[in-house]
């Protein structure tokens, strides 16, 4: 999901660094942590002991800094996999810090993200950028409180980009937020797309 | 809360910038608001239709990239509180770059905290310097899933620090997480201790 949106600002300048916050949903855990988040809030409006067993503690009510297990630099997998594919879907020698966080959503993740790039960026440019990249929307009024939130997100194909604006801790820094529907596109719309994308392109399957 | 953290690792190399993304509790828009956020849950296990009234939109279920009213440079003026104060408290040039974020919690703020200093850090120095520092607690031991959380820190005077580990988009960098009850240390149990200093420390108290 981050890629989709930082993949058309690569193309203004190179991406050096990422830093990157994440407000990951119960449904990246699947259905069944669903079904344990909104039990959850149901035990909890009707005064009853709270069940935990899909997540390591209780997501109602919490945030929980931990997506799956622990690696030696103390960074879990998920946070190596965001450093790693990312190097490898940029096919650049970007380096990415992440911190990935449950927090009581059901579906949908949102990241707030810092990038430095090569050259200092122009936040219009970047907006316009954004808003005609495929698989991205722009949505950054913050004047009309227009910004992109994992409620309204829900189900959608694309990936849902704002407050977008200049890191005011380094010239080269450009700061941003989104929030998308990681099932569909981090996992089963990414699918059919790629499925979709080789059909057109793969001259063999044209046969 | 974060300066708390922050102070002693500015001891043991000057801190230049800061990225931080904030896990905001519904209480820090007051007790209504903690209410509000109890009855959206309580509605919606229900199945009634959901009352929005302090925040801009449903919290429950939900995350909200907005913190205050923006600011010309479409920083919200909690995020550009962040910026100026911590400058004032550290008395130093560091730029602190923040996204504040409203999410589904009752109370105890968390961040997810970048920070870059004149000299690399070791690791073990930060977590003894944060384990020895008044109003800090210690909390990271991650293979045994040890780490702050704000469902367990409310109620609590001190801020708890864990995930403390190198930024592996910069040598010298370190990224860390923290959670805390805001009403507490940010403002009730603050003005206390001032006070409280205040009356220890000064003179013309003590005539």
């Amino acid at each position: 999901m981050m890629l989709v949106a930082l993949k058309p600002i690569e193309k203004l300048s190179h991406i050096r660094r990422i830093r990157v916050a994440s407000y990951q949903s119960a449904s990246g855990a699947g259905a069944s942590a669903m079904d344990e988040l909104k039990n959850q809030y149901r035990q909890i409006v009707n005064g009853e002991e709270v069940t935990v067993s899909k997540f390591p503690f209780q997501l109602a009510y919490n945030v929980i800094p931990q997506v799956d297990v622990f690696t030696d630099n103390d960074y879990t997998k998920e946070e190596m996999k965001m450093f790693n594919e990312t190097r490898k879907i940029m096919h650049s020698d970007v380096r990415c810090s992440a911190t990935c966080v449950r927090v009581g959503t059901l579906r949908s993740h949102s990241e707030s993200i810092w990038i430095e790039t090569e050259q200092p960026l122009d936040v219009e440019d970047v907006r316009k950028a954004i808003a005609e990249a495929d698989g991205c929307q722009l949505v950054d009024e913050p004047a009309n409180q227009k910004y992109p939130m994992p409620l309204y997100t829900a189900g959608k194909d694309d990936v849902y980009v704002g407050r977008i604006r200049k890191d005011i801790a380094d010239e080269n820094g450009l700061t941003l937020w989104l929030s998308g529907d990681q099932i569909r596109k981090g996992a089963a719309l990414n699918a059919v797309q790629i499925a979709e994308y080789l059909i057109k392109n793969d001259a063999s399957l044209k046969k």
